[in-house]
């Protein structure tokens, strides 16, 4: 087994870029952190390209990994010191991976999309992944200007539903979001300028639901694209739910309709 | 204008107390941070003992509070270096208000209640409480062990609706849970052990919605009190939901059927 011992070792200088989105994209890899996330990784059958382990983390590889681990997992061991370079977390459990991205394609006949347009919290659209993975939705399509899901919060927040559904960037010209709403896809938007609450229409069928940005809501790009829009009545007058609430509340709200 | 000067400062060396919950709880007064939250906090009209700002602070006041200072309103001054040791966020605002804990009690006519039994995660909790607001949730009760609603990651999460909603520490034998059963109250839990969806169930009515701990879900005592249990459907199959949207998914059925 390799030991990386320099901040000069090869593998080592690559691993560390991969902290950076720019690096993550040009290569196509990014980094997961963690034994429960890696696990999740194995049992999704992603993609692993290799481990970078501390000693004590070897040490309990194989009460957590033990029928994921084969001859052909690339393990490689490092200090503990050279370790904290590559991470972000504050309680490290000295082991992270490094994942091939994978271009899972928007299925063709599904009928649950999700957008998410300018999201700017890495644990809200971490959290909007989960649930969308639960609630059956089959792909989200994300806007330029959302943040990078491969970031360690947003990945960490997904609590490993990143690695079941597709995820794919929209270009500046929303044509995924153009080509959808061409194949019949009903365009769903919350909006405060509307009398219709989300649980008044019908949500059965094929639906691209949108849902904005933590502080302006939906571009207005998006907006216009819109079939539907909805609100979410706040019978309490709060001024406002958080982005991953309103999502989930709505995507809820289809399950119910699919299942009456 | 009274400027503090110095870490000997009374007034100061009480405030930085009271960024410990223990020292909250005796003299039931805490801490919020930021123009935004200060803003909500005048708006609800909860009881404001006093304001510290620094000087760059100061010259914003008006700004952002105009129509809600007044000259009974406490003001004090304190350089940026002092200021730091007052607080816990990374980009402070230099200015802070500490707030008289306000005792709203449980309406006794009220319909919905939720329970929040040990949760540990500050984030989550606020968000619940957002939503709590939102969907008009007329008190919240929160089991021994849950992370305390006065932590100011709970508070920023909250984005003022803590001003608006009464909240209730319960016993450790449960006594007001137990009051609300007996008042007629139907006692709903999430559970991994049963068939009915939660949209199939009946929640109109007096609804007291009881969601656990991130990890192990509600207690048993809590579970053995309860009149109705639920599932959240995964056609998915994500292993789970995160705390916060799993009450806001419930708390929107009600609302849902109360529109009904």
């Amino acid at each position: 087994m390799i030991f990386i011992e320099s901040k000069e070792n090869n593998l080592f200088k690559y691993t560390k870029k991969l902290k950076e989105r720019k690096n993550r994209n040009k290569n196509n890899q990014y980094i997961i952190e963690g034994f429960r996330l890696i696990q999740e990784a194995f049992k999704a059958k992603v993609n692993i390209d290799y481990l970078i382990v501390t000693e004590d983390a070897f040490e309990r590889i194989d009460q957590f990994l033990l029928h994921y681990i084969t001859e052909d997992t690339k393990i490689y061991k490092i200090s503990e010191s050279l370790f904290k370079e590559l991470i972000s977390t504050e309680g490290p459990q000295g082991i992270i991976a490094v994942i091939n991205m994978n271009s899972m394609s928007l299925s063709d006949n599904g009928d649950f999309y999700l957008l998410c347009d300018k999201i700017q919290d890495p644990g809200n659209l971490g959290t909007i992944i989960r649930t969308s993975h639960a609630a059956g939705v089959q792909g989200i399509i994300l806007t330029k200007g959302t943040v990078d899901i491969y970031n360690e919060k947003t990945i960490r927040s997904t609590m490993g539903s990143i690695f079941y559904i597709p995820i794919h960037y929209d270009d500046e010209n929303l044509t995924l979001v153009k080509q959808l709403k061409e194949k019949g896809f009903n365009i769903v938007v919350t909006s405060l300028d509307t009398d219709k609450n989300f649980f008044d229409v019908d949500l059965k069928g094929k639906v691209l639901l949108a849902v904005g940005n933590e502080g302006n809501g939906v571009s207005s790009e998006v907006f216009d694209l819109a079939n539907t829009k909805v609100k979410i009545p706040m019978p309490g007058n709060a001024e406002s739910l958080n982005v991953a609430i309103a999502a989930s509340v709505i995507m809820y709200e289809k399950v119910r309709q699919s299942n009456l």
